[in-house]
């Protein structure tokens, strides 16, 4: 019953095999692997986009930030949500990247939308050189709530971002999860809805620890490389990088783990819907957010369920006050599990 | 014929093993996994450092950037040789996790020796404010040069630090290589010789892409997790780190590794002494530097001979002008292949 | 007709006559000049404050930013409200200091309350080294909306701050404005308030470009001198800051200056409220914000006068729009001139 | 006898005078005051620089530090000489202004010479990302050591740049001492010997406290105004700033205080040369580095004479070992006092 977060579970099996397949002689270092060319080749062709630069990196931070690091200036701010990723769990990663950005946080929830943004962004002009100078846009797809933006709202977010000139990148760490819910072509979800730079999450979704990082515009990625390789995420035996990737691309692999992890979300939300359990966000992905009473939680504890709570304090006197639980679900997940956590509701 | 770098090597087969071996169910995520308590153990008995404080990180760079972090203030300088690995390698990254530190080069080539140290650090010191501040020096066991410092000169370089309260890095990329070369033990190559953190290389040696940073002193890592994390080096799926670096301590295998790759060096090293190459440091390891004429280069590279030079030019009309080669043997050279590049030496 | 701010107007007949008084035959350079001495003693006794370490620098930014760096690790959080002059203002001068520190708004308006400061504070406790850590608490007095905190307020403030073991910052760019309103010492506003560090304003307040940064426990200076030289904020002729600072200091004139500014402010705000304008804020110093109609503000700037929209837009059809001006008083503000201001209101 | 530096004498009459004429009513704050209008106008009349952005700032460190950091990438490295100010003598500024960047020492004295320049820049190229990129070429003109580089030497050394498409930056602290040395324009001196940004220095030279940063290209400028403001070096009160840099340029002064210095290092250096004093290096403007048996030394300091030693410890048994002094004379040097420190040396 391990539902703490879709990065604490195994690699697909593909994915090791390929790495044991990989480890035979010697192979160039620092990315000029040939599995990287297979990688970067396949990420082009999914993405209808030929002329994209494509980069590994081993953790979805260092896509984030050194993405970020490569679209905004050290007196910009960026504009994200008040639990973005980038802002909450990052330890200041996208400041210390970016030489010092700020994040301005558009007012809401799990998502932006495009009138908040707007104001958000145009309150930042008021102010010359004294305030920070608008910097790129970034949404998180599959947002920290477990909701998708559907393509109308990500045309209408980088329409905003297009009027003021700015970049917009997506946080994708779990791009295929928010992909097959949405039954769209990569392209769709990326440059064709006004993404310019994405972070492409491998490592929740079944890798060991592969994030793929791609400008659309390759003018944009000019410094990227620099900055990997300062940042200090240029891996020397970069074939292992190369070889969870070329893997979990592979005939789909990528996408049949996402839809597993998204299955597994869906049957937790039911069961969790027939049990009068509020939830808290739409369950489109992966991630349930469900408000359950202090005395559940402390019977699913009990019987080994593992979850982080998102909002209150398991501490408290009240059994029956309602704390709401982030439930993730991986592509390993497993439906006796699943069933098992639901049978503890009562 | 690959003498190019023992970055571009396989990993070790117990080293894959591992990595298929732990993936199996949920894992505690970031470093919390049952794995790294065991590596964390082993380096401490390993390390007679019962106190010492343990972290993995994926890269040499992200090892010592991180490491000099946690020792330099952005207002100081680190004291290395001209050719650190962390001065010409790492494109800046000791500059960008320190916030902004300088390196002060001590003269002469691939050692310190306790008198260029002194006056290196003496020198900084006679203009108050003005000038850097006094920062850790950084020593390299096997130096880039393919030589190792004796624990005497160890003592004496880190009692010229503690001279000024200085505290000592050593950049242990090629950790193992020095210690079966010196045929001490780690205690002694490190605190016991005035080390302060240390860069323990894995990647090097046989592992896929891990390292560990070693603070002997814990009061010394007390901002390591964070840097680490802000730096975008904490791993989610930490257990792959782990599993790594336990295989790689498990009996005594880093050893093995060192002394194959090592042995491999002085096949080589023999070899070309015996065909009257210049060989322009002793050969203590598994580096090889040897002045070959133009005119062999070409007939190496020609034959399939992958490797870097150190100095020189390939281009150039003297087909007898001596250009030295930089040749590195991995833990998985093969005797065959050594003899086959000595044969073309004619 | 000038309301623009009080960074704009005339130096103090005292400072400039201080400067030219010192403008002979040679100085010690860097602060150590006997000047220097006179302003660190003054302040000293002033503050009652024995031990504080004192320091110059010239602009309000730079002590902010600059006593916030000596606070805050980079990856900490500075707590400030949204309408903080650092947050606003200084174009990430604060994040860039840091290292690239992160500022989190604690929700509100003008001032802080102990309520809103603590769960902004206990907020940034459930991520582990995920999330930034807490760190100093930066309060502004007289706030950027002209109101004052009273002692209470700073010392519940600072106690919650003092509950998470976290120091507490002052922007004193006003230092004076607010103690005349106040009518207590400087001891009773800083310290014996809580207050750690405090940025003491003589720019706004007559002088040409000149602020103290004053450490109330010199422990916390410790780094301020080497940060001050790198930020290139170390005056060689520093003699020229110490004695603004010294005349401004002598036989009260800086409080002679902030009583005249603030009586400005009151008559202005008099007149206001007289002619009905709505009063966005208390007016408790030397700012007045006042909602104004449309049609009255192009009739003030028709007829010169100057000051800043802090709300709202000058462009607009609807003539009877209340937009909200910010107006500044500054030490040399003449009563005609507030009169004649006052009779256009009609 | 003061001749420790020509940062601690006295501002130049016309200078303080300019402070007090502008020192009424109200001024637009942020350098939009009409002084610095009129400073940027005589500025690109006096550098025949119609299109040239000027900005001004209160030290030379800032000066410096912000025109590299428009200069110089993070990943970049900046070639200087050993004994460059930006090297020795500003805390890492420029390191921490430019992000990170590293500083490349150029071997050699007071002067870099074209080859040893095109030889270090040479040598940056062989390691792809690995090692810092090539940056600026920063030049200290009147050196260091009191030497004045020749139009021609200026020419060759930014000719070498050129061929690398690197920008050069001139540190012009003592900008004026060394144009009244060549007797050229200050085109010809900048400019049209392929200079591309200028730190133009005031502060030595008779203000107290103006340095002007003038790009020659104003492409080159597009950030500088941001950095300036997010290092905190935009004054509010700018007109101060104006005003010293108006005086200063008006009817030659800023050249006739320079002949001044450059006359009284003449007179102390022939005296020095009489006195069979060993000078260490050509007298050329209003430096002079003698060399002095310590017994002079010692009889000079009791007499109240004040200057730095540039090598060698006044601690010592040997009253013959020569210690070279460095002395700097400033415009106010009175030539009665450089003949009574003439008339100690025996």
């Amino acid at each position: 019953m391990y539902f703490a977060s879709d990065n604490a579970g195994p690699a697909l099996p593909e994915v090791m095999a390929a790495l044991a397949d990989c480890n035979r002689d010697y192979a160039p270092a620092y990315g000029a692997d040939a599995l990287m060319d297979e990688v970067r080749a396949e990420l082009r062709r999914l993405f209808e986009a030929p002329e994209a630069a494509v980069y590994l990196v081993a953790t979805g931070t260092a896509a984030n930030a050194l993405a970020l690091a490569s679209l905004a200036r050290p007196f910009d701010t960026i504009f994200c949500t008040p639990v973005a990723h980038i802002h909450q769990d990052e330890c200041n990663a996208p400041e210390f990247f970016t030489g010092g950005a700020k994040l301005t946080l558009v007012p809401g929830g799990d998502k932006m939308t495009p009138e908040r943004l707007r104001a958000a962004i145009a309150a930042e002009e008021t102010r010359g050189v004294h305030g920070p100078q608008r910097g790129p846009v970034s949404l998180t797809q599959v947002t920290e709530c477990g909701t998708v933006y559907s393509l109308e709202e990500l045309a209408a977010l980088s329409a905003v971002a297009r009027d003021f000139g700015l970049p917009v990148h997506m946080d994708g760490a779990r791009f295929a999860n928010a992909l097959v819910a949405l039954d769209c072509s990569p392209a769709e979800m990326t440059w064709k809805s006004g993404i310019d730079a994405l972070s492409f999450g491998g490592t929740k979704n079944g890798c060991l620890g592969v994030e793929a990082v791609i400008f659309f515009d390759p003018a944009r990625a000019r410094e990227f490389e620099l900055r990997r390789k300062r940042g200090a995420h240029l891996f020397s035996k970069h074939r292992y990088l190369s070889a969870q990737m070329a893997a979990y691309l592979r005939d789909g692999l990528w996408l049949d783990a996402a839809r597993r992890a998204n299955a597994a979300g869906a049957r937790l939300a039911e069961g969790l819907r027939a049990a009068d359990a509020g939830l808290a966000y739409p369950v489109q992905a992966n991630m349930v957010f469900a408000a359950l009473p202090r005395a559940t939680h402390h019977r699913l504890i009990q019987a080994g369920a593992q979850y982080h709570l998102w909002e209150g304090a398991l501490e408290g006197s009240d059994p029956d006050e309602r704390l709401t639980a982030r439930l993730v679900c991986d592509w390993s997940a497993r439906a006796a599990e699943t069933d098992r956590f639901l049978a503890l509701l009562g």
